[in-house]
């Protein structure tokens, strides 16, 4: 069984080779003509960036201005979600023996999940967005104390990560309105998350760099999970019953909207999620670890975002979508 | 010194006893005549909560519409600031035993830092906020753990709590611009935060109602330090410089905004903090930490928020200043 479902992982991935697979990732050299987000097509990226756009518009949507005028977020059809741009499992090579071993250990994860949960991909996804959901507040919360301690800027990586462990905890009440959990289950999610969230903290404390790109395997296998469920609900062997209230509303879905659409919409999230954790890896790996992350999309959009110290989720989140100034520049002009 | 310290402090505490001192709070009697927000004047809510809502604009003023509207900040002046009702130091008085022993921890911190800093009211200041933004963050991160976990909803208590960590950095990332710390300063500030995130961890963990009264009597304490502060500039003791940028983009202030201004917005955000934490307390203790905790300012406004699950940062601050339904529902309509 172990082997089996070794060689059907190893046959899932389509590996993209990165241009400059053997080159360490410099910003300063050839910025022209790399891309920060290098491992996925310039057409994912944008893609990806604009699913993961919506929800966030959403926050903003909520806010009535003295005017009544409310944002709208942006529009992306199921097609796109469906679209080889969503749909690829985009790879990143591992570059370092830390990645090696972050590879294997996720692949080891992974196996053990397929091993316990087997075809039930709902009670699955229900069980991994538990996880899913504390990489990003234990990330946000070592840039946040490192502000302190350090007394120095953050420069934007704090809200996105915030926004990442918001976007996990949301598809975990999305899935529980689909997936009553067993017993086992739930005691398991108890017992784990107390270990998971201390080594997980330990990783980031010790080698932030290896930190994000463990998380980017994670949510490469995150995104193969989707896959699985979607095809799952395809196949008719999971019914493809409507969408629940949380997922509509956060989502902005009709109200005819399906579990189908649920999985397209989640799959996309977690594309967000993997590449901008590989990005977070690789800037430390450059040593540029208080530069401001570039968002997905800035660089293929052609309207670079302006990311601001102080400036809450809600900022960093419309920034995706924002005309602004080509310079990243702090609220004082000061990087 | 330390009885002329202690002296000192005992003076200073205007205690404005609750109208329901003897009796635990209760959010199902007497609806009707008691706040939640009971131990500070009605008019004092309101002005804390506008105050508060002034820099919370100002992240979703960052967002730009199709149609090229911004929202805009509530004006708040110079005026407001100096008024009773954010100079008063309101107490909380302690109920349990719990309570007082946070009461006298607090206080013997506060003649440490009196001890230490003495009229380098600037220096007390900058060290103050790098401990000062840690409990918002580890709340926050206790909560989100706590919906994971039991796989339930959180109920609008992590975007405050953020918002409040976000907020208590960015007056370190203020006073940073205008006080130079010493060598000592930051290395004690090294030293002390691996042992204060551990502590209060732990406190958060056995008993968030205790960790919230804590944090209420340190804001208790921080107000007060402001208040020393801003006596010290109008002595000509410190002097009246410039407004850092930094400051002046935060606060959406003018051009020619003086130090003097930057504390009095600083300290009307730590009534805020102050009272939502005292609140926060209440609500563990009247068992209702399942419920959407009532902003400041709500019930005296006549205009209840509603908070949203899965709204983010952006979402919540918007709630004090937007006009709602009269219901504290979730996203699906359900509490
Ligand atoms: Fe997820
Ligand atoms: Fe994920
Ligand atoms: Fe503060
Ligand atoms: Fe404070």
């Amino acid at each position: 069984v172990l082997g089996a479902l070794g060689r059907m992982t190893a046959a899932r991935q389509t590996a993209m080779a990165p241009t400059l697979a053997s080159r360490p990732f410099s910003s300063s050299s050839d910025a022209a003509r790399d891309r920060r987000y290098h491992w996925v097509e310039p057409e994912a990226e944008r893609l990806i960036a604009r699913a993961y756009a919506r929800h966030r518009q959403l926050a903003q949507r909520d806010a009535v201005s003295p005017n009544g005028w409310k944002s709208f977020p942006p529009s992306i059809s199921i097609a796109d979600l469906e679209s080889p741009a969503i749909e690829q499992e985009y790879h990143y090579p591992p570059k370092t023996r830390g990645d090696r071993i972050a590879k294997k250990l996720v692949d080891y994860g992974e196996k053990l999940m397929h091993l316990f949960f087997r075809e039930k991909y709902d009670h699955h996804a229900v069980t991994l967005e538990t996880v899913a959901a504390v990489p990003g507040v234990v990330g946000a919360a070592h840039r946040h104390l490192r502000s302190l301690r350090c007394m120095k800027r953050d420069h934007g990586w704090i809200n996105p990560l915030q926004e990442e462990a918001e976007n996990e905890r949301m598809h975990l009440l999305i899935w529980m309105q689909h997936t009553k959990p067993t017993g086992i289950e739930r005691a398991f999610v108890i017992m784990a998350q107390g270990i998971y969230v201390a080594a997980y903290s330990v990783l980031m404390y010790l080698s932030p760099r290896t930190a994000h790109r463990t998380v980017g395997y994670l949510e490469e296998a995150a995104h193969r999970a989707y896959t699985d469920y979607l095809r799952a609900v395809d196949s008719g062997a999971i019914p493809n019953v409507p969408a629940g209230e949380i997922a509509k509303k956060y989502y902005s879905l009709p109200d005819d909207a399906k579990l189908r659409d649920v999985i397209l919409h989640v799959r996309a999230d977690e594309c967000m999620h993997r590449d901008f954790n590989h990005h977070l890896s690789d800037l430390y790996d450059a040593k540029e670890e208080d530069e401001f992350p570039t968002k997905m999309g800035e660089e293929v959009e052609g309207k670079p975002s302006e990311a601001k110290e102080g400036a809450s989720s809600g900022v960093g989140r419309a920034s995706v979508v924002m005309a602004a100034s080509g310079k990243k520049t702090g609220p004082d002009g000061a990087q």
